[in-house]
């Protein structure tokens, strides 16, 4: 039997801190096999986010197998399974994929066509790969689990929506979002001085500082009380305080585990409800019925659009080159330290 | 100075267990004074809710002072304050009124009547005084929490709603609203075979017995999972099988306090949501302020509108007679022991 071509990627064997040689490792793999909607994308670029650091510490792969992380990617199409009725060979596309299957760090992946769209045209790939895991998680979070949109025209009052941790990849998203496709004013806390500068600049109304004195200074700026709470940090420690600020049968929306348990009879004196967003739900339970809900691909197409319109602008980047073990470490390493502004992105293949 | 004409009610000075003869005394107190908006209403029948005996067992009136219970009442206006636009001396009300303020086990009660709507046409006043605070809180948490109305049309395939404790109060004024006012699938529990009986005469489409068999049963129904969860017992204890029988980006209500510390994090994989309703919220907000919502008011004319129509209909009533400490004792010892079903109401003064 002949032995197929062989594709770079970089993946782990077991569950290692970043400073172990082989927390992550460079490996060859076969093709990936093509569902009948997935299409095979040359990686061109892909990021990094929190998940892929979590994952790699606490989710081990079956004894022998190496798992491949990486949601994010930009890419090209090479080639599509006989029912891909959305993409062409040659399309340049981006994805953030899902979290269950095999990842971004690799030079071709196999990815269900629902979950993409065509790149931005205006980015180029390592920019366009920045996107779509935070603008995935801050759309879902705003739009479908908070609804913002819906009741802030039905409210006389304009309404307003706190973001904590605006300066993070998610809070930068969420940020944009709410000021460019709602009328929602947005408060967004950041700890340093950089990244209330950055929040400010992605068009958030005020921006303040985290922690003892964050209630403090939310009523300096005459505010008695949120619609919505976007918790994109520590959401335990926040929940008192979030319970304070909320308003009545206002939202709270995290998507970071609460690693203490919190009293949600906190909540129940204002009606007050919780929502969970994770992005992985829709690509979990999509299955080969027809009529699929496309929600990833849509929302994807929507952000490109904005961003080809100049409406939503990526992350400052940190990039990485090539594609590689090493290079994956550095920026695992620099993701798990928190002391990173902006997205890191890795592209091209050495 | 003329000693006013003294009101005959029902209150209590100390938090004290129900066969503690001073757990609930006949006072006599002074005409309620009148805000701006509030009517007087002389109360001909009120109804005694589980938050009636809660209450009386933990919130200790000022030292001295009596405490008056009861949160459902009907009756007749009798005189009103200056602002008050909706209604006429002599009307026939019903309301729930507000937590914080004195409540209707009082011969005359000043209410806001803001909170207060016209009784249904078709109901005595007893029967009346039962549906207020259960119509509400269903009312509430099924169109202003789940938004059960909002949601289901937007699915092609017809959402279902499952009701925990079906056979209560609130549970019974759910099931009608969801099977005349939506177009749920409506499932509910009832612990025995009179509350199941009573599910169904109410208009649930599938009646299952709680505990241990829940999960068993529900999925012998051939449901696999709820758009819609409304918990109306025990939420600390019903949490982790609400978790797994909920849908992705599904919504569960809640009415009833944890008493253990619940996962939140349980619901984070399906991006599901935890919306607490607590019918006081819009009572203790309420400000003299224009154009203050008319929530309460709203709800029960539409509820009015719909018993007159003979689509909603009052629980089964146990009625004690006169309004009084003693027959008042006697329905907060049967609330308290969990074994009545259907509602308590007083009606008449000695």
């Amino acid at each position: 039997m002949k032995k197929e071509k062989q594709i770079p990627a970089v993946g782990y064997y077991q569950c290692l801190p970043i400073n172990d040689a082989k927390a992550l490792v460079d490996i060859e793999i076969d093709e990936p096999q093509l569902g009948k909607y997935d299409i095979l994308v040359e990686v061109k670029a892909c990021s990094v986010n929190p998940v892929d650091a979590k994952l790699r510490l606490k989710l081990a792969p079956p004894p022998g197998k190496a798992r491949i992380l990486g949601f994010d990617a930009a890419g090209l199409v090479v080639k599509k399974g006989k029912d891909v009725s959305f993409f062409q060979e040659g399309d340049a596309v981006y994805y953030s994929g899902n979290l269950l299957g095999q990842g971004s760090n690799s030079q071709l992946q196999a990815i269900d066509s629902r979950l993409c769209a065509l790149k931005p045209k205006t980015l180029d790939f390592a920019q366009a790969a920045s996107l779509p895991l935070t603008m995935l998680t801050a759309w879902e979070s705003l739009f479908e689990a908070l609804e913002i949109n819906k009741a802030s025209k039905a409210k006389p009052k304009k309404a307003n929506l706190l973001i904590i941790n605006g300066a993070g990849g998610v809070g930068s998203a969420a940020i944009q979002l709410a000021k460019q496709l709602s009328d929602v004013h947005v408060v967004a806390t950041a700890s340093h001085e950089e990244g209330r500068a950055w929040c400010k600049d992605l068009g958030a109304h005020s921006v303040l500082g985290h922690g003892s004195s964050l209630e403090k200074n939310i009523t300096e700026l005459g505010i008695d009380g949120f619609d919505y709470i976007y918790c994109c940090y520590a959401t335990d420690v926040y929940f008192q305080p979030m319970a304070r600020l909320i308003k009545p049968r206002g939202k709270i929306c995290s998507i970071v585990d609460a690693e203490k348990a919190v009293n949600i009879n906190l909540l129940k004196a204002k009606s007050a409800s919780f929502h969970w967003e994770f992005m992985n739900t829709h690509p979990a339970l999509i299955t080969d019925a027809p009529g699929e809900a496309l929600l990833h691909k849509n929302i994807l197409e929507t952000v490109a659009g904005h961003v080809d319109a100049g409406l939503i602008k990526p992350a400052i980047l940190k990039k990485f080159s090539p594609i590689h073990a090493n290079t994956l470490k550095q920026a695992h390493a620099l993701i798990e330290s928190q002391k990173i502004r902006g997205k890191l992105v890795l592209e091209g293949w050495a």
